[in-house]
């Protein structure tokens, strides 16, 4: 069997979002750190799906031997950018049984009662378990900042209070990977073109879509404002060329297993006696 | 390529626990309505995933659209008979945002302080979703008959509450598949003993286990009551053998395919004017 071309450049690095950075200066087209073609990454992408399984299950393993540590993926995207593909192609890789994965809608009433970050917490990964977010506390960063629901001063705080939360998670043993998908606007345009022109993805289409479209430019800006102010070193953003579905997949692929490699998990050492307890289930 | 060796006859008709039934005369070797191989059912388990995953994303998008329709998948087992493989074999094949997996270990103190049906009724898919019961609410009245943690009135409110609970999901749109995994008494020694001449398994080992184990006449009897008083016409019970993985991995994916096609499921038709829709997006 062949070998898949890999990165030559880790997506950690190239797609992280430090000082200076602007979002204007990312090609959506792009491939960073990726030497091969769509063939090549379709292929890492599946050949890469069986240590992914390992790490995970590692990763579960020691949380049942009351090791603190998780995993956090936070996925951010304009309507169509393919948070749904991440799911079933990167996280469905994992056993169901160690991913908890929240799906954040509009909130509810009880939800709007609380502060923003009360249903964050409530869905934080336990020990052991890869947790993914679609969608997340940054709308309310985004969208609010988008739409005026939220002024200045009160962003200013949402901001501070995201950054104390993460690092709260951070603290506790969560390793969080934030990950903005990036695509263009035209992109955009042809993939809701593509859900209208496919009887089987009408479902996926809302009007509500194209309203938010409208305010594309007022979107990236809030997007770089929350970059700039909750790109930490604990919690970096990374953005992710996203108009190449199988790009961004590989690459938030790489992404999460680096940070489960960075873990350096084992099999948890057994705390009983395994030759008294073998010699006890053969003789039962 | 080549096609798939598929069943000969429906799990959902031969597996089927009816009156008369008797779980000692199941033999956890065979293979019930399936003249493959093992290389033909790993053949067929992938070959349907697909269809899986459609049949999956419908079920999803119609309860978008206001369908209650919903699958709940009930496994049930002696230790080691691989309720975590059907997981990641079976339900891994469906898109994670559509499956609502739940693990249910002892109860909390909390959950202690209620009926034994409340955890179970907040872990209840919803509209549109795939829940799978990773053990149930029949734990209570298995292991709990089994150590006379209740005693025979009280198993008979059980029994009788359950019926109820089922009927209740059925009524309001789910369609429940109830799954018990058999295999022998000396399987679960062979995969006992591996788990413990396999260091990467150590941590799914339990001394608890063995001593379960040690009632397991006491649990083939508690089914043989729990199969008698609970399987309805409206929520039956089927019992696959499981000694070989491969043919129990096939047997529950040819059940929630079957439950998914008597769903009759389509692409839910646009709720909107899709030639308006299509000619404000290519405007936008």
């Amino acid at each position: 069997m062949a070998v898949a071309v890999e990165f030559a450049q880790s997506p950690a690095e190239v797609l992280r979002v430090g000082s200076g950075f602007t979002l204007a200066s990312v090609d959506p087209d792009s491939t960073p750190g990726y030497p091969g073609a769509k063939a090549d990454g379709k292929a890492l992408l599946e050949a890469q799906d069986a240590r992914m399984a390992e790490l995970q299950e590692k990763l579960f393993a020691q949380g049942r031997f009351g090791s603190p540590k998780r995993l956090l993926l936070i996925l951010q995207a304009m309507d169509t950018a393919g948070k749904g593909g991440i799911v079933s192609h990167v996280v469905g890789a994992m056993d169901p049984q160690g991913v908890q994965l929240h799906a954040f809608k509009a909130p509810t009433d009880e939800e709007k009662s609380h502060d923003f970050l009360w249903r964050i917490e409530k869905q934080s990964p336990a020990a052991g378990m890869v947790g993914v977010f679609d969608r997340s506390h940054y709308e309310d960063v985004l969208i609010h900042r988008v739409h005026g629901w939220a002024d200045a001063s009160e962003l200013e705080r949402r901001y501070a209070a995201i950054n104390d939360f993460e690092a709260r998670l951070a603290d506790q043993g969560t390793t969080i990977v934030k990950v903005m998908l990036n695509i263009s606007k035209d992109e955009q345009k042809e993939r809701l073109v593509a859900r209208l022109d496919d009887p089987s993805k009408h479902w996926k289409y809302s009007s509500g879509d194209l309203a938010e479209r409208a305010f594309w430019d007022d979107y990236m800006d809030a997007y770089g404002v929350a970059f700039e102010k909750t790109s930490t070193d604990t919690a970096p953003w990374h953005v992710v060329p996203a108009n190449k579905k199988w790009y961004a997949r590989i690459a938030v692929q790489q992404l999460l297993l680096d940070a489960l490699e960075s873990l350096q998990l084992d099999w948890p050492k057994a705390d009983f006696d395994v030759a008294a307890e073998r010699a006890l289930v053969v003789a039962s």
